[in-house]
């Protein structure tokens, strides 16, 4: 596609009044404090060449939304800076990306194109507004761990794309993750802290003890595992350490009851570390824990 | 270098307060209506390899900026989304960021690293305040065409850059060059269209009267020369289509006094297209008017 050609499917897709139909050279927001955040991905690193380029997109989306989600934010508009070289490839991004952001209701602000030379790097810049979930570092010694929806679906979807065996929904739930976006609205006002799991249970509740100064432990029986995940034969330890699940994290005083649907995982306690209880008993940690470091 | 050391190093670069010390997934940015571009460079499209890496960072700063000034906007921050992976040119890249950001009062909010694969692509996103500007559609039959500095320094800078003999100070206005901001804030209130000359004088001349609808014309022997410039050889016409000046274009009601230092080129009345005068007289437009089509 051509550069003129790419922005014109862009001005298809919803844009935020801001963008005066992507003719100048930014773009106005004008909604109070805003919370930023921006990722990249490269091709080769964060996603293979034969990922499926409606996927990549999705996920682009997904990954940065759910950084709003965690946060409370409501989402204000996103930015893109896109490589144009591949004709099938622009447009089945496209195509991903306008599915993605009309399915989370987001708004185009701006962005910008560039000439494709060698491995993708996309990289998509968020806006959100009414930022007013608390950071991660407030959990509390007494606090409980809860966790929105299930956890290593995505995980077990990373499995099945590289060649296992395995069903449409768990392969989905890797490609495709929904960001909990009403529920971190809806969270920000009672929770202590908050996070979306993108590196793995485990290490992401490790994460928010540390950043807290209090210890956590985590219940292995606890952790919630969809049917098809227990179907496709997933246990709770390999859940608890693979990544991409993009729900919710949070701390909630012990005792309180959230308002949405969620489940408690474990529990912080005056101290340090992350701690594991299996059938009961406190057992060793495995020894990944999940993605120590991606380079993003 | 490592990402942990790459963020230690941004670290002791002006930071924005919403950064939080980089150590959040995002910045909460709090500024009233903020003006928004983002700008990616990739190695061997808009520069080479070879460029130095501290000249690479402040354009990628500059021309970011160079947007902001043309709206006439505060400089609130930026994100940098960078590659890490080469530690000569990461150390080099950063020392030259630095030195931008301080230059032109900019401070971090925020990005993102990834792992270095094949070609670079940097990008830079700003977000600006208060901006006041016109966009490049107001100008009106009857108004006069101004422009800051001197132009054609920065596409002699490249000639040089590219081999030929030249002085030091035309190949820094092409590697360092500096945006107009102070001039873009005193402008926004009183200009009727302003943009910057990134593509050249002519051509983004001729972008300015499309989008207000009116004629433009360019006076070849009003265009402001640098003494290095003509000392080098260099005459309008090749300085009129040459680009990466980031000088500011504006358009002024006739008569009107601009209130920084600027030189008057041209003139815009009823009707359309670009005419251009050399010598008092009307002559045929130059086959090439700057850069048509940069891919970005």
């Amino acid at each position: 596609m051509t550069e003129g050609e790419f922005i014109a499917a862009l001005r298809t897709l919803p844009l935020h009044p801001g963008a005066r139909g992507l003719t100048d050279d930014g773009a106005v927001v004008d909604a109070g404090a805003l919370f930023v955040t921006t990722d990249s991905l490269v091709e080769g690193v964060h996603y293979l060449a034969s990922d499926p380029p409606g996927d990549v997109a999705w996920k682009l989306v997904a990954t940065n939304l759910s950084d709003l989600a965690a946060k409370g934010a409501g989402v204000e508009g996103v930015l893109l800076n896109y490589p144009i070289g591949d004709d099938a490839w622009d447009r089945a991004f496209l195509a991903g990306f306008g599915d993605a952001l009309r399915a989370m209701g987001a708004r185009l602000i701006g962005g910008d194109t560039v000439s494709l030379r060698g491995a993708r790097t996309l990289t998509l810049t968020a806006l959100g507004s009414d930022a007013a979930a608390p950071v991660r570092s407030g959990a509390q010694g007494g606090d409980a761990l809860w966790v929105t929806g299930t956890i290593g679906d995505a995980g077990a979807g990373l499995t099945i794309a590289q060649g296992s065996d395995g069903p449409a929904e768990l392969l989905e739930a890797y490609r495709r993750p929904v960001p909990r976006l009403a529920e971190g609205r809806a969270l920000a006002p009672v929770a202590r802290a908050m996070m979306d799991v993108s590196d793995g249970l485990l290490i992401d509740a490790g994460r928010m003890a540390a950043a807290s100064g209090v210890a956590v432990t985590v219940d292995l029986d606890a952790v919630p595992l969809s049917d098809a995940y227990r179907a496709w034969g997933g246990d709770a330890r390999a859940a608890a350490t693979s990544g991409d699940d993009y729900e919710l994290l949070f701390a909630l005083a012990g005792g309180a009851v959230p308002p949405v649907a969620a489940t408690r995982v474990g529990w912080f306690a005056v101290g340090e570390g992350l701690s594991l209880i299996e059938h009961g008993r406190a057992v060793a940690l495995p020894s990944s824990l999940g993605f120590e470091h991606r380079g993003s």
